[in-house]
């Protein structure tokens, strides 16, 4: 079941079917010793280009599941899909609309088992995804605890993912994010290149998501893998 | 836990603080047999009206939990709180938004077992609840029954309440929210005052809810008790 198995995640790759990979890196992402490859982008995601991308990573041993942002890119028969909810939205669509249109959709024949719903926290506000969601990015600390006691307590969601998208967060933040957790998983992603960052942030968060490295420097981002699991989580930060 | 305890109610009461209710009925109500007594309400709801009749049920044995519609109302130390969200709002500020106030306000003194997050699907559009959540009403049986899975299998909510706050429902779209839900309880309210209607949707649903009826008629509202815990209710509807 995906929302146990999520739960093993030290260290995960996010790869976007809208973006040029060579063969070659793509091979060393998915050998790197990552413990999983999420497929998952927000513009110029399609059917086709997910199908693509999931194709060839599925060539390799490492788990893969796609990151559903939009109906009609979903591929089918995968074994996996997160789900987003984004908390701090500012458009319904993005909280329970689209969720509502794709069960109303594809209800009796989803694999719920398969299913992640994660609760995402969007913080970049200069990020695609935030104005496309048009999230409430200028968030105190108390409000991103808050969330966390949300996913956790109210919607009973196996993570919370802060996600800065393309900039290194702020750890203060995250940290308050971890304060609103007790069993339900933090998972950070946003800007991690060097061995500093992705040590600071898997101190705290018990995922690290790596994206945008992959396509500037291939050769750190399979080291991001070492760094984040070598890094003890810390309690109680 | 008061997610498995309101897995046992067949029959609930729920009681407005706004509205004028006897000492005699208001005894009799609480010593009907019901399985508990909600209070809440829509408008005119304060910490003071609210605690008044909480006070006043408390003098029963009846089980009595506060249904949270602000936060200025909630009434600290009692046994349950059940909290709304409503599935097919039209304004965030009733699926996600108040929550984050109340968790931002008092998360670190919420007692969580004492707490039941219920997934709302308001369909009266003439209902003052519909209209302060601008809730979508014009809604297929696909649509409900979308509403059921997203509660039971995204946001893993306890229990889905099809409310139709004042009016007598329809059965077929409270038997779509069925169809969508397995081990989700599925609670029924609204307009319930004669034999027929409670012994129909208690065929349907887990849970009858009992309002308006109390104020108009306290004798049949105490028969919706016997009426209600009679019927069977049928599987696979």
């Amino acid at each position: 079941m995906l929302r146990q198995w999520i739960k093993g995640w030290r260290h995960a790759f996010k790869l976007d079917p809208d973006r040029v990979l060579s063969d070659r890196a793509l091979e060393r992402i998915c050998l790197s010793g990552t413990d999983a490859v999420i497929v998952g982008g927000t513009e110029g995601v399609t059917q086709n280009n997910s199908r693509e991308l999931l194709d060839r990573v599925s060539e390799y041993p490492v788990k893969c599941v796609q990151e559903v942002s939009g109906l009609e890119s979903v591929v089918p028969g995968l074994d996996g899909y997160l789900i987003p909810t984004v908390l701090n939205a500012g458009d319904l669509q993005w909280v329970v609309g689209l969720q509502h249109q794709a069960v109303k959709k594809f209800g009796e024949w989803i694999p719920w088992e398969d299913l992640a719903v994660l609760g995402y926290v969007v913080l970049n506000p200069n990020s695609r995804v935030a104005r496309l969601t048009g999230s409430r990015t200028e968030l105190a600390s108390s409000d991103v605890t808050a969330y966390g006691r949300i996913a956790e307590h109210l919607f009973h969601l196996p993570a919370l993912y802060v996600e800065y998208s393309g900039v290194y967060g702020d750890p203060s933040i995250v940290e308050a994010a971890r304060n609103g957790l007790d069993s339900t998983q933090l998972i950070y992603g946003g800007g991690v290149s060097n061995e500093e960052q992705a040590r600071r942030m898997a101190a705290v968060a018990d995922t690290v998501i790596v994206g945008n490295l992959v396509y500037r420097n291939a050769d750190a981002a399979v080291e991001t893998v070492h760094w984040v699991k070598e890094t003890t989580r810390l309690s109680g930060v």
